[in-house]
């Protein structure tokens, strides 16, 4: 079913509409028809009294008889909402906003009357959003069907334009969309998710990245249900970029308590977010700075927007926008000029300027238009230089048009997206930022929040898509009270890496089993419940044939079993992980052994990965130096790693539910030696096991 | 000598100055009639023709007659500086801007006539701002002694106030003032410093916070020479901010290039700027931020500002503030209310809103001003709340005065200070901003940034000035060519704590040195020049008396000598080091051994440091856990290395300029065994040496 009458409705019924001046209910009539909205507007009220002077029905049912109605808002209270749902599905409304608030978000009572809500309409094939929402707008139409007080402000006018912008949050989200018409960014599509009950952020998302016209999408969200509907929005095209709160624990939870929503980990939500492609966002200053490059630099995507050319005439704003390019590394970094540009540019900036990147041409150089264009040119055309950042202070009016046509051309010729900050206030050339914005410059106040905006860009270009093979399923069959050596058996039917070792049975067996690890053995205690064994003396390394009768009594007395393995060598020490989130099954990669939690260090990525997933998790943790060899130590077999790595990818996509499984240390030795997985646990939720 | 003249002079000489329009010479002329300065203005040209319709003179000396000048704007071709301050001098003029460029910034034979400006000007007992800078401006007395083009804009006003404002740069600092005019942040002192051949940037703040009224400062700086003078401004009770640009390599170089300047590393400048109590910011626009809680919240020196409850309509709003503050510890962290406060709150708030904190007390409370002012009241009263976030999303005309009224109230009442994050557009409250700065409330459009300003506003009230004992300065004679015995003999006469320890000088010698060592030692290799004597096989543990010949002969044969000290068992290893750096001696102390690369993971203070000092460090690094113990280990010997750190800060303060001494690994052994200095490097700049 289509979501298109959330934003471009034939008629909008307003259900629980009311002619007192201020009402809520009064609002959306009024606004609708402010804006110039050319449906038909059916305020529904039991009395039948005109809203704002239009004849209202009794219910939408009577209103449908008098034209099409395919959007309803309900703002009656919440224990008539499920009536007024009924109503509209008799009238054949497919999309119902349910403005109401009283439901989860004040308790189990509300929640339960929210699941009527929503089994209710779903029983019926009507589709929600809401509850406790502020509504939408369709900029293209006029359709305000709002009640924010953004709409009151007599001076509020809509800016329609190519983003669609998606809020949990109504008040926020609407303070958002005021502050974006204010600095002339348009936004075609407007809606606020509330409770989620039926229709969550991404499913909106992906329906307004369908609308023709749509360029991009910024949204705020508290939860995140449905990260790969967001991966395919960005697959098809359109770039997302989410400022999602509840980054902290305070925050997470204050989110959850707000909106009830599960929370994943924050670092899981990164992981998530990157492998979709979406540019997660701290501020709704850059969400908004974001999306002027989203709007205003045509799509870059599969373009390197990398290496960063700064031009101005402000040293002092050049060193920052340096800073501010060096702190967005990996996404951004200062172009290196080649020697042509250089000496071109030696042609054209005078002595107390600079050539080098950042690029001072002064002010004698932007005051001429001819040499200004040249040495922009110049630059434009170096191989090296990705994108340009024109740096300017206390530019005043007549100089705006100058720098924005030299701007506009250098763009518009060689391709390069151009970046704009302007420091400095807005009564010195009260045009500039609508002069920018109709040449295609996204223009900013500083250099930082400028080179943010550029970095965003990047990394929308390097968001390709790669087509990863599914997480191939393997039945592991592990179950909760398994010991050490039955989960390590369990592992290497896998091909995974573990010493070779088994349980010995006696006194005899134990220096059988220590000849058949290679003479030289550890012998562990696999006692259920022991958790840090080495601590409690239950692990002697280097235990010959000789001593192992010995050893063997001692570690029997702790109370279990005892395993002989074969004595690994030092290595570099790695953990591998996997736990369970909302978003899907997590993997962690990182610094094991006695540093585990002094280094804290770890890399995650949600299942499936490929090789090149785990390359990069290597690559963004400390393993990667370690592997290469520290200080005298040679280099170690990374690549046995990376395989280990995928093959307990593929171990853990057949996990049950909530498992959760520890490899650590896995001892990785010298180059061409391999890998050691030296200790593993496996923790199963209680309704889990087998 | 006052510099009180760049700001508030009796009369102002324009050298160079010309009558032709838009020409830089007639703007201050100009300038300082628009804005009313009232004292004398005297135009100096050669031909002596009128200038804006005043009189000119053929020389400041000649002006001097007609009435007291104590500044004059140098304006002239750089090769005519040095006779511009002649004339200066002779007509008793204290001090001069050199505005005109073609200095040090161009070169060699620029820095060379700037050397002569200098020289000039010192003998002659005339100060110098600049050259190569655009002037200075006094709110109070309309003083635009500039010739920045923000004051060519009609629509400008000088917006007058308690804070000072220094700038390095000439364009951004006037670009950043005014947007700080624009915000209704009210400046009283503007100073542009340029290429500070003579005058600082830190010795103009600290003139600046002489003058009464001035409750704060706002700095850009791309070099830094006297943080002690910044310190000094900090401690008589005047706050300072500062942007210090060039924080990535590339920055780094391009202000050198910009400036002249010999540039510390980043890190260092950041300590330093710690120590001196100084804020650093990233961003001009969050160096106006804090300017806004500078001059509106009253001095909370010695206060603390850590326990922050946020109050909001927007639970959005409210979880953003909640992950901002998260993001600002240890300076901020979200307060636990109490059960009094949260019993109070339950009262007040209805069950759709929230009491915990962050308290989200709806938009009916808020509506409410009664309600609004209990819930405010009973959160300020809370022992555990230090200051309050109030968030607000689409905020129209009316709502605002009711909630500052509450707010300004709360503030009045309690002493708490308050800061507002009003998020929505300007057209729906056109006054709110002059509303609340009027009523002391610095608002700010998103969480973030208001957090960001009140994060400032803790470190300040922290920044709490200790007298530090000055380094004890023991003369260590330690020598270029010292071989690591030497060294350690050296160490361990300023009671360093390194391993027993002798030269052997033959096979006997070294049986006997091995069993003085305690009978089981560390053989070492000492040969200039040999740096990772571990990976050369010049170092062999666990050396018995027995063992003692065969190996001496072995290292011997490597060339140098044979070190035999007392084998110390493993424990934590930290690294000691002290390196010089323009802004004086720094300590670096930090993981050791092995990790030091791996973990890269040190802290820096400047010298002198005290045992709280030395302490912080540890508790900056991963020190402090591996100091606690990792799994299984017991706790480490801290106190020691605290001791160690100390007595290495005493050798490092005597130490020759350029001098470094790196100790690693510093072994800490258990609680109670002390410290062992295992290796130690010194090296010697080569004009060093004794």
């Amino acid at each position: 079913m289509s979501l298109r009458p959330l934003w471009d409705a034939a008629g909008v019924a307003v259900v629980g509409a009311s002619d007192r001046p201020g009402a809520v209910g009064r609002l959306p009539v009024e606004f609708l028809r402010r804006y110039g909205y050319a449906g038909g507007i059916y305020p529904v009220r039991p009395d039948g009294a005109p809203v704002c002077g239009l004849p209202s029905s009794a219910s939408v049912v009577e209103a449908r008889r008098a034209g099409p109605v395919d959007l309803a808002m309900v703002m009656v209270a919440a224990d008539k909402v499920v009536g007024a749902v009924r109503d509209c599905a008799a009238a054949g409304v497919p999309v119902v906003i349910v403005c109401s608030s009283g439901f989860a978000e004040t308790g189990d009572a509300g929640a339960a009357l929210q699941d009527e809500v929503v089994e209710t309409a779903r029983e019926l094939g009507v589709r929600v959003l809401g509850p406790n929402c502020i509504g939408t707008v369709g900029t293209g139409s006029g359709q305000v069907s709002s009640f924010s007080p953004l709409f009151s402000g007599e001076s509020t006018e809509l800016v329609a334009g190519g983003l669609g912008f998606v809020s949990q949050s109504g008040a926020l989200g609407y303070g958002a969309v005021s502050l974006a018409f204010q600095r002339g960014l348009g936004l075609g599509w407007v809606v606020n998710t509330g409770n989620e009950a039926d229709l969550g952020a991404a499913e909106v998302i992906a329906a307004i990245a369908r609308e023709p016209g749509c360029t991009g999408i910024l949204g705020y969200a508290e939860s995140l249900a449905d990260v790969g509907a967001l991966a395919r929005v960005v697959a098809s095209g359109v770039p997302v970029a989410l400022l999602k709160a509840g980054r902290s624990e305070a925050g997470a939870r204050a989110a959850a308590s707000h909106t009830g929503a599960l929370a994943a980990g924050d670092r899981i939500v990164d992981a998530a977010l990157r492998r979709a492609g979406v540019v997660r966002v701290d501020d709704i200053e850059e969400l908004l700075d974001v999306g002027d490059v989203m709007s205003l630099v045509p799509s870059a995507r599969g373009r390197q927007v990398r290496r960063v050319a700064v031009v101005t005439t402000s040293g002092g704003s050049g060193i920052l926008a340096a800073d501010a390019i060096d702190s967005q590394g990996p996404h951004l970094e200062l172009a290196a000029l080649s020697q042509s540009t250089l000496a071109a540019l030696e042609e054209i900036v005078p002595a107390f300027g600079s050539t080098a990147n950042p690029v001072d041409v002064t002010a004698s150089v932007m005051s001429n238009p001819a040499l200004f264009d040249r040495a922009l040119g110049v630059i434009a055309e170096d191989e090296g230089v990705d994108a340009i950042v024109a740096c300017f202070c206390v530019l005043t009016g007549t100089d705006v048009d100058d720098v924005v046509s030299a701007l506009a051309r250098v763009r518009e010729t060689s391709g390069v997206p151009v970046v704009v900050v302007r420091t400095g206030a807005d009564h010195l050339a009260p045009d500039a930022g609508a002069t920018m914005r109709a040449a295609g410059l996204p223009a900013y106040p500083t250099p930082e929040r400028g080179v943010q905006a550029l970095a965003a860009l990047s990394r929308m270009a390097a968001s390709e898509h790669r087509d990863r093979a599914p997480a191939r399923v393997v039945d592991v069959r592990m179950t909760a009270g398994m010991g050490e050596d039955a989960l390590k058996q369990t592992l290497a039917r896998h091909g995974l890496p573990v010493p070779v070792g088994r349980i010995a049975l006696d006194r005899d067996d134990a220096v059988a089993a220590v000849a058949e690890a290679g003479g030289r053995a550890v012998l562990k205690a696999v006692v259920p419940g022991l958790l840090h064994k080495s601590d409690a003396g239950g692990v002697v390394l280097d235990v010959t044939p000789e001593g192992a009768p010995e050893v063997f009594d001692r570690l029997l007395a702790m109370g279990g079993h005892v395993l002989a393995e074969e004595l690994v060598p030092g290595g570099v020490e790695a953990l591998v992980g996997t736990t369970d989130s909302p978003l899907g099954r997590v993997l962690t990669v990182g610094v094991g052994g006695v540093l585990t939690e002094v280094v804290a260090d770890v890399a995650l990525r949600l299942l499936p990965v490929d090789r090149q997933d785990v390359e990069e998790m290597l690559d963004e943790t400390r393993l990667a130096r370690l592997l290469a060899g520290v200080r005298g130590g040679g280099a170690a077999d990374r690549d046995a790693l990376v395989d280990t790595v995928l093959a307990v990818a593929e171990v853990a996509a057949g996990l049950p539910p909530g498992a959760e499984l520890d490899l650590n240390p896995v001892t990785v030795l010298a180059r061409g030696r391999g890998v050691r997985i030296l200790d593993a646990a496996l923790a199963l939720p209680e309704d889990a096991g087998d």
